[in-house]
Formats: structure tokens, C-alpha cells, sequence
């Protein structure tokens, strides 16, 4: 049987990780870190012809309002004229935009959401798609699917969930479980069945909407009071600003997934990264011969191990290894790969000093 | 007796070790990177008021041509209105430019010129003037003094005096030796009367002429008849580019002062330094607590031991040490301290892909 599924893409991000790239006038999700298209783009590439029995709809997207113009570009240049984009006056977390994509899909009978995240990297977009297939399975039935993407080491910085009995082409969910320390990610990995949340969810949109009203329900109420009272133009609707201020901001994982009898996990091993840090970026790029991943206008010399990147700039280095140099017109990044989450400092400094057109 | 000397600042230097701050369009000695003064500024700052029985007449500059605006303008913002500046329509090394300046200053009766390569600085201002006034007395009697450097170690990059007799308050030449090996060096310091050869001279403009007349005639020759049949515009004389172009090219030493009799070096102890690389800058810069220098608009985090600067550019960086890191708007330049010299490699490559835009 045909399944009709609306990929709701939610790129409220700021991706501070990846400065001076991403800024918040262009965050990460908006820039072609990983290839030719902007992971946005690559995120509704994947979902945009059908999959086996599964036919993808016309897409929403969820983005800060100040961002709508470089997204309907983006859409623009990817031949997308068929979509919705709903504009956040400000981020309230995931719980709402699954509550407002839920609605707007509800219009649709038996439709079903996949909740994607617009900052993801997927490798195998075929083994992608055929998890979303099978996911369908258990959504149709009434399930909240979320996908376990199988760990390709005892990593500290995600949630896991814990698979517990099988059913259709997954698992029940038995239980998501905290950002571990290097011991216990090293036990969850040995065991085979934990899974890195990865925030990517499919579900009828009449499911979920009955679980948040069960498990959110003021939260749930106040997003859809915003969308009612939001101003609609043509495929945008700009969200009323008063009432989705007024709205909680919450996950979607704490506020429903934890919470819900009717969680199921579907595994993907797919090459999937969140593109969290330029060491990621390095992780997942093509290295030559010393190491090296370069994009833009890089001159090395006898260097080794480097995430190198210049943009509208020419990077220039000799006889340094196991660096990040990311330079920007306006800003130049340089530290070890293995401190890449440190960029935050530098973030943290640049908003104390009050440097906003740095950030 | 009072002395009347004429300095003269030879800024033909491309300084291609400074990239990306120096560059063609303004090479080192147009830049301020020592202080709020460029060093062709210091340089002449240095020589503005008298030195004891020494006064200092209105300098002569000798430059490429391309730099006569950006020049001007920096003589004007020191309130230097009286000077000749001498263009070159490309560099023919040291000698014909000495052989221009005495011809220039010998129209003054018993005038002294005092030849300064202008991209050195210089910490004891006072002991440099110091030494130009003992000095002085021997150039007054024919001597060609030039200026021996008190070393600070045993320093394989310069060529080294060594100081015979003495005469006056300073020493005949005994002889000038080449670039030693780090050995060689040692012994050199050990023994004491060994000088870096700084390339700054003093003498009577006669004296030199009479000398370049015996012992490089037809260099001398040719200088002057580019002079001659230059094209004189108020206080700014272009050299004429045929004759000048037919002028022999070398430099001073080897044309002069290794040839003649009257050679004498006065040693000077002033913190001197050629400003040869970014490691020299680190060298005399102000160090804070982690030995940081740091210009520009910069952001370190649990760094150490770095030479940092940021022109127009943010620079961050995180948990490096022993590092450059120089960045304008178009070009980062990140190397091990130690490998300065290296900055070169990056010259070459920047040469060999045309990419003149940024040389």
C-alpha cells in the first residue's frame, strides 16, 4: 500500500560549532559544507522521489523568519517550488515544530511526518531511504518511529536508545538514555543493542498529535494557536509571534518520545554524521595522501592530518599537522582537530565582547 | 666641529619573508609593524634632530617608483616636508644608490651621507646616534665607516666584520667574511671582534665618490647619468630608466668596502634587528604572560609562545602554541615559529601560480 509521507525539514539551528562558517545570518544547515549542495538541500534531495511504496509530499520547512530568503533561494536553486515554510520568530525547541508540522499535515488523510533534522550528513541515501521504508511499517500501524543510527564508536556526545523486543522491521523502544561517559558508551557499544539518537522521526501525523495531547498538551495547544493565528502568504506562514512566544519550548524526545508506550526504534547504518564539529567535517571528506582534507583557496606545505578551508581567502601554512584553519573573509579559526569543540570559547569571547558581526 | 650629514634611506626592498602583511604594493618598510611609526618613518624619525655636534640635513629616499605615493604620504605624515626621493624603475642593489646619494649631497660643501636601509629597527635610539656622531669623527678624515653590529649570538644569517687597529673610536676593517656556518659562528662570537654587517655607512660624499670612482667606475658612471638625465619634479627625482636599466646592479659591500683601504667599523650595541622574519618580530615584540605577542584584533585561548596578528581580520585559535599566525583580507599565514623562514616556500608557489594579486 502506497504511503504518503511529508518530510518536515527543521533547520532552527545556529551550528556555533562550525564558526566561522556558520553564523547566524547563514548557519551551518545553509552552506555547502560537505559537498555542491547546502546540507538543507541535500536533506530534501533524499526525500524527494518516491522509495519503494513510500511517495514523499511536498515538503515543510521550519526556520527562523530571518533566515526565509536564503532558504527560499535555496529551495529556489533545487527546483523545490512546492513546499511550506513555517518562520519561528524564535526557536522553541523540536515539541512544537512536530506539533505545527503535524497539524498542517493532518489536513492530508492517513499522512505521515518524517521529522528531519536540516544539518545532518548521510552517506548512504539509498540505505537512508530504506530505513525511512521500513519505518513506515510501523508508523502506518500507529507506532512514533525513531531512527538508531548503529554507533560506529563508544561516543560520549549523544544520547543512546535501548532497543528491546523486535517488532515489524525494528524494535520497541525500552528506554532513551543519557549522554554517557567513555566507560558506559564503551559497555552500550559491546552490548550491540543501543543506538545514537539522531532526532529523526517518523509518525501518522493523527498518532502524534493524539501523544502530544496525551503527554504536552499546553505545549501542544499553545503551537497550534500560534499556526491558527499566524499570517499565511502564498507556501510562507510566519507564525504569530506573541502566542509562539507564549509557547513552551521543549524536545520533542523529552516532551513526547520518553514518554509515549508507542516508541519504536528502526536501526540505520547509513554513514550518518551530525556534522557536529570541523573534526567531523574532516571525519567524513575526502584526505590526500598526508591527511589532508582542503576546500577553497589552500596552499600546504609539508603538513599533515588538516581540516584546511578558505573561503573568499587564501589559506597559506607550512610544517603544521593535526590543525583545523578555517578562514572567512572576516575571521580565521585555528586549533587542533581533537579540541575543535573548543570553537565554543572563541563564540562565548565574541558575544562578551559584544563582536555580533562576527557571529 | 659641527657635522653636517645627509641621510639616506634606501627602501628597495621587497621584504617577501613578511607575507602576507608585505607585499609589493608596500613592502615591510611601508608598514608599521614595530610600533605606531612604518619603519621607513622610524628610520628617518631616528635621524630628525641633531646629535650632538651632528645635524641632519633634509634626507634622501630612494625607492621604486610604484611606491611614490605611498611614500609621500608617509613623509608627510611626519611632518617631513623637505627631502628628495629618488625613483628607481626597478632595484640595481645597494652600490648604484650610494654612488646617487653622494652625487646628490656633494653639490653641499664637506656634506656626509649616512645610508640606512629603512625596514631595521632599532630599541636604543640614543646609542644609534650615539654611534653615528663617533663615527662621524672617522668619516670626516676619509674613512668609510660602516656600522658593526655588537652580536646578540651566533647567527648564521648575516654576513659578520672583522675589526682589526684601532682608529679613533672605532677599528679599521680588518676584513668582511661571509655567512658562517653555526660553528664557525660560535668561534666568531667567542672571539669578540666580530660584527654583523648591518649595512648602514657613513662618509663624506667625496670620499665615497673618489673610492666608487677606483674601484666600480663604470657602476658609478652609469648612476650618474641616470641621475643626469632624470626627470626632476620639485623634491622627486625619476631616475631615467634606460640609463638606469644599463647600470651595472651590486651591492655596496661587495663593490666598495670589501675593496677598499679606507674601510673602518664603528660597533654599535643599539637592539638592532633586520625585521628578517615573523620569528624576528616575535623576537623584539612585547611578550605577555604566556609569551604571546600579539596586534590586531585577536582572540587566544590557552595558547603559548605565538606571534599573532589580525589586519582588518579577526584571528582565533585554541590550544596552540609555538605558532605564526598572520592574517590580512586575503591571506592566512600559519607556520611553526622555528620555520619562518619558510614563509618563502608560500612566496614561490603564490609566484609560480601568478597569483600576483596577493604577492
Amino acid at each position: 500500500m502506497t504511503k504518503h509521507i511529508i518530510p518536515v525539514a527543521m533547520s532552527g539551528g545556529v551550528g556555533s560549532r562550525l564558526w566561522p562558517m556558520s553564523r547566524r545570518s547563514k548557519p551551518k544547515q545553509m552552506q555547502a559544507l560537505t559537498g555542491s549542495l547546502t546540507m538543507l538541500q541535500d536533506t530534501l534531495d533524499r526525500v524527494s522521489s518516491a522509495a519503494g511504496d513510500v511517495k514523499f509530499g511536498a515538503p515543510i520547512i521550519v526556520a527562523n523568519q530571518q533566515h526565509s530568503s536564503v532558504i527560499a533561494k535555496q529551495l529556489s536553486d533545487l527546483g523545490i517550488a512546492d513546499y511550506t515554510l513555517v518562520l519561528e520568530p524564535r526557536g522553541r525547541n523540536t515539541a512544537p515544530v512536530v506539533a505545527i508540522a503535524a497539524e498542517l499535515a493532518s489536513t492530508t488523510p492517513d499522512a505521515m511526518i518524517l521529522v528531519l533534522p536540516a544539518d545532518h550528513h548521510i552517506k548512504n541515501v539509498d540505505g537512508f531511504r530504506s530505513a525511512i521504508s521500513k519505518g513506515a511499517e510501523l508508523a502506518v500501524e500507529g507506532k512514533l518511529v525513531t531512527f538508531g543510527i548503529q554507533p560506529s564508536g563508544p561516543e560520549t556526545g549523544f544520547g543512546y536508545i535501548r532497543a528491546g523486543d523486535s517488532v515489524g522491521e525494528g524494535h520497541l523502544v525500552d528506554a532513551f538514555v543519557e549522554k554517557p561517559d567513555a566507560t558506559t558508551a564503551q559497555q552500550y557499544l559491546d552490548a550491540g543493542n543501543y543506538f545514537w539518537n539522531a532526532g529523526i522521526f517518523l509518525f501518522r501525523a493523527d498518532s502524534v498529535l493524539k501523544e502530544m495531547n496525551t503527554h504536552c498538551q499546553t505545549l501542544t495547544s499553545a503551537a497550534r494557536a500560534a499556526l491558527d493565528a499566524g499570517e499565511r502568504d502564498r507556501q510562507v506562514i510566519n507564525l504569530d509571534p506573541t502566542l509562539f512566544d507564549a509557547c513552551p519550548s521543549d524536545s520533542f524526545d523529552y516532551a513526547v518520545m520518553e514518554k509515549t508506550a508507542q516508541a519504536a526504534v528502526v536501526p540505520m547504518d547509513v554513514g550518518w554524521s551530525d556534522v557536529g564539529s570541523w573534526n567531523a567535517l574532516w571525519g567524513m571528506g575526502p584526505k590526500d595522501e598526508h591527511g589532508i582534507v582542503a576546500a577553497g583557496d589552500v596552499s600546504l606545505v609539508d603538513c599533515q592530518d588538516m581540516y584546511v578551508r578558505g573561503e573568499g581567502i587564501r589559506v597559506a601554512a607550512v610544517g603544521v599537522s593535526g590543525l583545523v584553519i578555517v578562514a572567512t573573509k572576516d575571521s580565521v579559526l585555528v586549533l587542533p582537530k581533537e579540541r575543535a569543540q573548543d570553537v565554543k570559547a572563541i563564540v562565548e569571547r565574541l558575544e562578551a565582547e559584544g563582536r555580533d558581526e562576527l557571529l
